[in-house]
């Protein structure tokens, strides 16, 4: 295979040695400023990915394209947002794929909408919905600023009046209270589509379990993940000493013409175990 | 929107009250047998996803398009399988995405190549490698049942010889011994590309630590995830009784020109935790 | 130092060679019948513990003193029992030890009973409520079984009414809404005493936590513990496969004249984290 | 019950409301002096445990009598201590109550020396050995401040030549290469006695493992504790943001006269979960 060298306009992710990062988009004639001296883009573009640069004062940098993961761990964020280890998650419970049409609300500082973004593109659809202007903003800018803007349909709008589509593939609500919202999101879902949701409190998922039978949601689960990070050291090889103890509850469902199953069955570790073989004709 | 109805060769999930999951593809003439009746899958081609339908003998189905995490659950394995909440993470650290080329060994039963192949096409390669011929049609029949076969390149190959492709974004080993595979990891990624694996054991962790760093690898991080089910009753929200308490420990890296970044700092839950937004140009 | 050797009317645990587990007191004269055969009690009597025996088929045993978590994990049970290691952790948050007074409802089938009874005595005092004969009798047998009767008061009683008792060190409730108890446990506590509760759900927790500010308690605290067993194999360390991933919330707190401080600070880990030295006089 | 008063030279905690802590003992004539103001140890004497106290610039404090988790978590340190939710389980776990010999090796802090002295008296004995002086200084400082130095019996000792005693209960290493000492511990430990190490790395759990079966001990057990605290706001129940994500691995084991039961079985959670009651007669 070819290589794909770096390219005009590409994001470029640098981390020095003393890992600090840097999201920046590349830029003919622009310079990178760091705490460490600076950096002509110039010097990067046309050049492969993964190398080493210098600042003006010769400290190492290294140049890389950032994953997924990166683009949402560097996200200018104002709130709380949704981590990596959620997002891998949602995607493939919502399966989020090109071609799906999910709508999202609120856009938050768009962690999710970039994953979104990249996960449901070519083919897809990416609407979301903010009420806040200043939020809005902060969600285009950090796309913009990833070369991700123009594949969201942003919409600053409230969804208590409900979303303007239907038939979608997956909705996510990421909204103070997802349990005023629900019938909001069974509306907008072709049947069979797929639900999800991510609260910080259990009192936010008692509300949602108590008001979902109500709506034609069915195939109900409520999982939590947990990250451990390891030191990386072969002679001493551990846990880190702390971690992120909760980022929030998910709840995933989907939706039917009429909720004939209600929830899943109460394997252990739900999703996570295999249906017996002799059952999967 | 117009929603999508169902189409012939469609892969259709079928879930029964009693929780029973058979996963078809829906062939003009063919019937579904069940342990409570049968059903022609002609009464489903031409309505609409998550309807419920009856067999025979009026037992109550439901027919769902099958998400990502539906299928990896409904493979059907000789072995251990690589679960939906570690391929999700893979999938957003490996950044694969549509266009990328990803290399895999060993095919196993298919699981992560079936996600791999939906995540990253169009416009990407997936190639799939495997040493026995039991396993790799296994894999070859788990994407076929799906109709993502003609996505998948497998081989029937040892890589103790390396790979044929260089330049691959993406390589993910799924070997017994994946550090005896470093440097033919790092042969075939291009700079800047992205490495994972997932072993069960903490000795294997150890001699991948041991050995990575004479390979051109930095950014490693070793991570593992926990995932915890909900019962999902209102007035007794509660995790479940038991859980699946490992599956394994991933292991990350970036393949660079010269390693000059070791590792991940030891900040606690590592890629989760947000850089700080003024460090971030 | 020399060595207690097996006296009569010591409890013993049998252990065989494939895991089965016998629990019994040791009397002159009687007989132990396994699915391997027998052993006679004498022939245990006056030996070392740790001996390994055989039955009259030659198949062989363990001899062993058990543990307070062997007995525990022996115990004869109708419903939940509280496990070991939330036991420990409770004996050492309500710093149960030599010389204290400490009340528990209900007494379940004994398990947390038969801990206190180990930790408390000599010179403390238990006293074991319980409303239903049935359950209190199954406490009484399993606390016989393992000659600890006789440090225990038990009562049949319902404390809707209050605890007989005043001034009490510790209050140790396992009842189904303890949060409908908590005047009951106040009024029963000395000044400064320690009050404790397990419950299973988040609902009954939330109810604890919306009422224990009516009443004189303060540094509460919620914590829930989670054991991770591992396979004992040297070259493929890792953990189990399965875990029990949820056995109960526990609640803290401690009883003042007058509460002046609501909760524990918002360290994390909790009472696990260390007071900086400086500040400790 | 008449509840017992603040006597001269208890051991007191006191939390301020901004909840810093002072663990002293209290002294006729002493005063304590905080970042709040002063007060009198006078004061305290002869009145009730559980008081709001008022300095000197009338800032409020809660005086309290200590449990043995205060006293772990407010131990001085210069080094990791064991925690109570491990030391909790250790004592359960090695079978500490009044009258069994315990052996600790190395005195550490003094944290675990601190709640073996609570658990094995009256009647048992603690000895603990150090090698350091500097460390056994501090555990002695430790055990002072809260009125046990003159239960438990320090030894400034290298164990490479074995402990001074044998026939003892238990044995329990906190050492850097607890792998070193599985001879000595075996020497030391009368027939049946409890073995409980805890290491922070796996690599020691290996070594541990690849050489115990070398000497008397079965029923192996490896377990880990993870602590899991809650945020106490009832409207907006969650856990807490951050946990300790490791404290150690503790390796549990009993010594026999010969080893015919090797691990304990591979049940899921392993001493959780309670043996069959038909198998236990």
């Amino acid at each position: 295979m070819t290589e794909r060298l770096v390219q005009p306009y590409d994001t470029a992710l640098f981390i020095s040695r003393d890992h600090k990062r840097f999201l920046v988009r590349l830029t003919p004639g622009e310079t990178l400023h760091t705490h460490r001296g600076t950096i002509p883009h110039d010097e990067c573009i046309g050049g492969a990915w993964g190398r080493e640069l210098r600042t003006h004062l010769n400290y190492p940098f290294l140049l890389l394209d950032p994953s997924t993961a990166d683009l949402i761990q560097d996200i200018k964020r104002t709130t709380q947002i949704i981590y990596p280890k959620d997002i891998g998650y949602i995607l493939i419970k919502l399966n989020i794929q090109p071609g799906v049409t999910v709508l999202e609300a609120g856009s938050g500082s768009g962690a999710l909408t970039l994953a979104l973004a990249r996960a449901a593109l070519p083919g897809g659809r990416v609407i979301s919905y903010e009420v806040r202007p200043d939020m809005q903003n902060l969600a285009r800018k950090n796309l913009d600023r990833v070369g991700l803007l123009d594949r969201v349909e942003f919409k600053l709008k409230d969804i208590t009046q409900g979303f303007d589509e239907t038939g979608a593939d997956a909705v996510f609500l990421d909204v103070p209270e997802p349990s005023n919202f629900l019938g909001v999101a069974a509306a907008a879902l072709r049947s069979g589509g797929y639900f999800g949701t991510l609260v910080p409190t259990t009192n936010q998922i008692v509300r949602l379990l108590d008001r979902i039978r109500a709506f034609p949601f069915g195939l109900i689960q409520v999982e939590e993940l947990l990250l451990r990070g390891y030191k990386t050291v072969a002679e001493r090889f551990r846990p880190m000493d702390r971690m992120v103890a909760h980022t929030g509850y998910l709840l995933f469902a989907r939706k039917f013409e009429r909720a004939i199953i209600d929830d899943e069955p109460e394997r252990e570790g739900a999703a996570e175990l295999a249906a017996n073989g002799e059952e999967t004709a």
